[in-house]
C-alpha cells in the first residue's frame, strides 16, 4: 500500500482533483491518496512550503507528496523528484524545497525528464502522477530524471538578526483559517537568539512581552468565566513551532482574526527586540 | 479496517488536517479516514452537534469520530471518549455530546487522562489521534480515562413550548449550503405538541400554514414550468427531521436563499402557533 | 474493490456528504469513495457536466459515479442510471447525460424504480447509494430500473456555426478556480470549422488572434524575467480541450482573473471569426 499525498492550489470544485485521482487509481488502485490542501493560494510558494512542511512528517515513511503549484514546465522551472527525511516529492522546483529541506537535506534530488511526449498544460496530471506511480512501484528515481545537486532557494522567509543581535526582524508567513497571524520566526530562533533575555514584540501597533504555549493560557486557568478573553490579542508559539500572533476564539467571518483585527498581512514585517537585563518571563517547555 | 471521521473547525487550507490524517495513518495504516467537514464556524459547538448528529448514524457501526472544535484542554475543557449508539466519540467535553446524546444514552464515558507529558496547542493531533487509534484496535476506553457519569448540557438549542401547549418558540439551529435556515423544531416535537391542529408558522416577517415533504411539492407536480416556482418560500420538514424554512432552488451567491431574502440568522426566533380547530393541513408521512 | 465518485452541489460544510460517505461504507466496507467536487453552484447542471465530463475518464473502467446536482424525484426528473465508456453514472435525468453523452453513446439507460418505498427528500442518500451499491456488487441495471432509450437533453450549451462557415458564435461555460474563462468552443470543432484559417476571437472587449498550448507559452521562455507576463491576458486550448480566455498566474482574491478582468461571466459570448486567406497563425499540436 502506498501514501500519496496531493498539495496544490486547484482548489476543490474544478475537474483537476478528481482528474488527478483518478489518474493515480487508475494506475494503483489501491494506493491511499490525502488531501493535504488544494487551497493555496494561487501561485503562492511560501504558503505551500508552509503547509507542507507542517504536514508531511506526521506521514509514515515512504509517502510520495505531490505537488501542484506554479507547476507548468519551463527552462525556468523545471520538475524535480526529492528524496528527503524517507519522504519523497514530486513538484516544480520553484523554491518550495529549499524551506522544506532547511533543517533536513535531500538524500536524492532527480530533474524529471520523461517529458519527451507532448507538451502538456496540466503537468500534475500528465507527468506527476506518472512520476508518483512509479516511485509508489519501487521504481528508482534516477529512471525518471537525471540526478542533480541544485534546487532553486526560496530566499524571501527568512528572518534576519541584527548585528547587535538584539533584533530578530520577521515577517508574517501565513494567515491561518482563524485569522491567526504565523510569523517565519521559529521557536529555535527566538531561544537561540535571546538566550533568555526579556523581550517585545512589534505586530503592527502592538506589543507583546509574553508568548503563550497554549491558547487559553491566556484565561489564567480561569474556569467560571473564559468568555470574557474571547477577542484578547496573544502571542504564541504555535503547534508547528513558530511565533504566531493570535486573537483567543477568533471567527474571520464575525469578530475578526489577528489578520483583521491588527491589520497584518502577507509579508508584514513583525519583529522581536531582546533587552539587556536577563529577565525570564518566557520559559523553554521543551 | 476501522472508520475514523473528522470533524473540525481547522478549514481545509491549512496544515492541520493533513497532519492529523498522516497521524492517523502513521499508527493504522489501514484506516479509512473519512471528513465529515472541517468547515465549521470556528468554535460553534451548536453546529458541530447539529452536523455530527445528522451523519454519524450513516457510518459502520464502531466507527469511531473525532471532533476538533474548541478542543483545547482546560480545567473547564476536559477530553472525553463515549461509547454511545454503538459509536465512539473522542472530543472535548464542551456540550456537544448533549444534543447527539439527547435521545441515546452513553454508554461509557471517560475523561481522557493520558496528558501527563507535554502541553499541546493541538490536542486533536496530540491526544484525539492517539485515543482514536487506541480505540481502533479494540483498547477499552477505560485504559485511556477515568469512567465518569456526567458530560456538559448545551441548553440552548432547545425550543420551548409556552403552557397553554398552543406554541412552539424555537430558534434558527443551522443555515445550510443552500441558505435554507434549519430550525430546532423536530418533526417528532411538532407532532406531539401540535396534535393535527391546523398551524401558523412565524419566521421573520413570514408566516407559513404548510409544511412539505419533499421541496418540489410546492410545484403541485406541474411539470411543464417548474422554473416560475423558483425562489418561493416554503417550510419543509428536512430529510434531518427538522422544521426549515427553505427557498426553492435557491443559490446564496446569486438569487440568495432563505437565510439572506428572510433576514434569518443564527438563535433567531422561529415561532409555531397552534389553533383551536383540528383541522389538519399536513398529513405526516412517517 | 469499487470505486464510487461523489460529485455534487451539497458543499462541504453540511452532514449531506458526511451522510452519504457513511451510507456507503456501510454498505460496502472496502469501497473507495472519491470526491470530485460538492462544490458546484446550487442547480447548475452546465458545470456538473463540464466537471464530471472532464474528470470521469482518468477512472478506472468500472467506477460508479453519484451525481447530486437537482435530484430531488419529479415526475419531470426522473433518476436514471447509465452505463457508458465502461463506467455508471447515477444520476438525475436533468440533461447533464447529454453533454458527457455527446460523443459517445450511452450502452445502456434504465429509469430507476426502487422508489416504491418512502418519499424522500434526501434522494443521493436514500436512493443513489443504494443503486450505486447495488451496481458495485456486479448487479444488473435492469433489476433497479426499467430499460429507457432517451434521456434529456441540455441544448444551450452547444455553439453556433454560421452559415457562412466563418463564425463560431460561442459561450462561457464555466469558470474556474483561477478566474479562467472557459468557453463550449473545442479544439475539434475550431480545427473543424477553421481549417487552418487566420481567426480572430472576440471576448468582451478584447481580441486575441493566437491560441497557446501552454499557458507560460506567453513568456517566449523569456526564463529571466517571467513575472513581466504576470496578469497578460491570453487564449488556451486548457487540457480539457476547450478554448479559454485565461490571464497568466491570475489569483482571483487579488489582482483578479480573466473573468473578473474581462468582466465575463456564464453564458456570455465569445466569438471566433475566422478569415479568407489561409495563413495559420495556429499550429495544431494533436
Amino acid at each position: 500500500m502506498s501514501f500519496i499525498t496531493l498539495t496544490s492550489d486547484f482548489g476543490t470544485k474544478d475537474h483537476f482533483v478528481g482528474a488527478v485521482k483518478g489518474a493515480i487509481y487508475s494506475e494503483l488502485a489501491d494506493a491511499k491518496i490525502v488531501d493535504i490542501t488544494h487551497e493555496i493560494s494561487p501561485f503562492n510558494i511560501t504558503e505551500t512550503a508552509y503547509i507542507l512542511k507542517n504536514s508531511y512528517k506526521s506521514f509514515p515513511k515512504g509517502t510520495i507528496h505531490i505537488v501542484g503549484v506554479d507547476s507548468e514546465l519551463s527552462a525556468d522551472n523545471k520538475h524535480i523528484a526529492i528524496s528527503l527525511d524517507d519522504h519523497f516529492f514530486v513538484c516544480p522546483d520553484n523554491g518550495l524545497i529549499s524551506m522544506i529541506a532547511s533543517e533536513i537535506q535531500p538524500t536524492k534530488i532527480v530533474e524529471i525528464n520523461i517529458h519527451d511526449r507532448v507538451e502538456s498544460s496540466f503537468p500534475v496530471l500528465d507527468v506527476f502522477v506518472k512520476v508518483a506511480c512509479f516511485i509508489a512501484r519501487g521504481g528508482n528515481l534516477t529512471v525518471i530524471g537525471k540526478e542533480i545537486k541544485e534546487y532553486k532557494k526560496l530566499i524571501e522567509i527568512q528572518p534576519k538578526v541584527n548585528q547587535e543581535q538584539n533584533q530578530i526582524i520577521g515577517g508574517v508567513l501565513y494567515i491561518d483559517n482563524y485569522g491567526n497571524v504565523i510569523t517565519n520566526i521559529s521557536r529555535k530562533m527566538f531561544n537561540d537568539i535571546g538566550k533568555g533575555r526579556t523581550y517585545k514584540i512589534n505586530a503592527s501597533r502592538y506589543t507583546f512581552t509574553k508568548i503563550y504555549n497554549k491558547y487559553n493560557e491566556i484565561t489564567d486557568n480561569n474556569s467560571t468565566d473564559t468568555m470574557q478573553f474571547d477577542g484578547n490579542k496573544l502571542a504564541i508559539f504555535n503547534s508547528a513551532g513558530f511565533l504566531e500572533i493570535a486573537v483567543y476564539r477568533s471567527n474571520l467571518k464575525t469578530v475578526g482574526g489577528a489578520s483583521t483585527l491588527l491589520g497584518l498581512e502577507y509579508r508584514d514585517p513583525v519583529i522581536v527586540e531582546f533587552f539587556m537585563e536577563s529577565k525570564p518571563e518566557y520559559s523553554s517547555l521543551n
